[in-house]
């Protein structure tokens, strides 16, 4: 099959990739539209030493498992638990720690026309959603992760830090259950997208630190930790959804004064997605800059990268 | 009166520093005992741009103010708020943004004969609590806090990292309401200490990175943030007690992987204290390592900043 495949040096388009194979507990998936993500551009600059099919997020038809389940159009959890062990039992696979992660982490990933998924992690997805909007369901999780960590009073004043696409999310999914959100960032046309579903933005050039009830940080950077440390107030909560991997100078000091806490963040359930996207709660297309086919993957990475950019899409054909 | 005084640049033994005034809605309080803290080392080296009387942990009488309290032997919390912001009106005086903190910041301190304190700040000492433990409030309630912003429950696994005066008062008041406590440290006397006591321990050279519960950060050293973070489970949670006021180097990104949740946790409310030493729930005696003259304070700050010393006392004769 056609496949994006990362050696650990360069990624190339392989048009012979071997097929997955159906094995016990799991489908295949015949990938429709798969998302480039963030975290894929940090995997082809060597984060988490991976090699193989990069992508964890897609949306296809299962081709070849149960009966009940062929013929679906799903989407997949990314985390491969192992079922048995206490962070499993707790019903927390995502903390599972002999995981494997869907294009992450010891296992191919969407970047391909076909991808094996235990059944656990598919969720069928609901016929009013389009692939377009499916395929945002992974992410979206990862906003909506906030809230299972922290319940949100409605009116809680909240300002996340970030225009990338994580920092669109969790704007998008807080001003949904009714908390007060201040989208800060860098590119206007960003902002101005958000300022259209009535969430209130402001440059960063323009922002002066407050002392706010929540802040979420998905700058993606160094930087965003530090503004995120100046505007929480006292007793306040901090969402850190950045994963920044190398390390840089920092002292915790403000935290321990002023007794923040900070809630670290990362991939979330899909049903409350899906149930936003059926609903129409969020808007996911508007983050679409563009669709290439797999065979332009290279392109198509190579677009992701700019950024101006948002979502760069796969197209299987 | 004789006290203490930093100038910025040195400290001196002073025999005519002013007695505080008497002002509404204040006590002036005749100062039986002091304890020497670690952030008063850290004020001797200039943190918090602080000059005047430091200290901020006493026992003492009132000598003046209202008839009730005249007499009365008392401890008095740190922090002088204003009474009237937000913060205040929270009950959270302690994070009053325009406060005043006692031997901290703009307000004169413990190491000395007489003392001003706001009278809400004030404690009455119950009959049974000897000064040489009521001494102990301050940095116990501090203890204390962790159980105000973290309920825990009976059974939790918990590590305390450091074995200094605030590690070991935390892992008495951890102890104390059933946790499973570890308190690691690198001190074998400090630590039989607490074996004495029932709380089980682990020297820091034999200690392996485990996967707990709750992990306390009590160390005051940038190392013990590094041996907390790879201690806490996944969905943890790490108290983070150590001021570390300098930049090192970092990277929080385990924190947003793991989804851990850090509290800062500063300053506590007295009444769990007194309670705690009233019904000798805790033994803080057993941490004095010295008991100086105020006279003599200039030995008595150079004996605390040895490495093996627990709690050093000032008395004010």
């Amino acid at each position: 099959m056609r496949a994006l495949h990362w050696d650990g040096q360069s990624l190339q388009v392989r048009s012979t990739y071997p097929e997955p194979q159906l094995t016990p507990g799991k489908a295949v998936v015949k990938v429709a539209l798969a998302g480039i993500c963030s975290t894929d551009l940090q995997i082809l600059r060597g984060y988490m030493g991976f090699a193989g099919v990069p992508g964890h997020e897609f949306v296809g038809t299962v081709v070849d498992g149960p009966d009940t389940l062929r013929g679906q159009r799903v989407v997949g959890e990314i985390n491969f638990a192992c079922g048995a062990c206490a962070m499993c039992a707790r019903d927390l696979q995502r903390h599972c720690p002999t995981r494997r992660v869907m294009g992450i982490l010891n296992a191919d990933g969407s970047f391909a026309e076909y991808l094996a998924v235990p059944l656990e992690n598919l969720h069928v997805v609901p016929e009013n959603v389009t692939d377009e909007e499916a395929v945002f369901t992974e992410p979206l999780a990862a906003a909506f992760e906030v809230l299972e960590q922290l319940p949100l009073q409605p009116e809680t004043e909240v300002v996340v830090f970030g225009d990338g696409k994580l920092g669109l999310l969790c704007a998008q999914v807080l001003h949904s259950v009714g908390a007060r959100v201040t989208l800060v960032g860098k590119h206007p046309d960003k902002l101005a997208l958000m300022r259209g579903l009535g969430i209130a933005t402001e440059m960063v050039s323009r922002w002066t630190a407050k002392s706010v009830d929540v802040v979420v940080e998905a700058t993606g950077s160094t930087i965003g930790l530090s503004l995120a440390m100046a505007a929480v107030r006292p007793r306040g909560t901090l969402i850190l959804k950045s994963t920044v991997a190398q390390e840089h100078a920092l002292s915790l000091a403000p935290l321990v004064i002023n007794e923040v806490t900070v809630i670290g963040s990362r991939c979330g359930r899909f049903p409350p997605a899906l149930h936003a996207l059926a609903h129409k709660q969020v808007a996911v297309t508007p983050l679409i800059t563009a669709i290439y086919s797999l065979s332009d993957g290279i392109a198509a990475v190579n677009r992701a990268m700019e950024p101006e950019v948002l979502k760069v899409l796969l197209r299987r054909v």
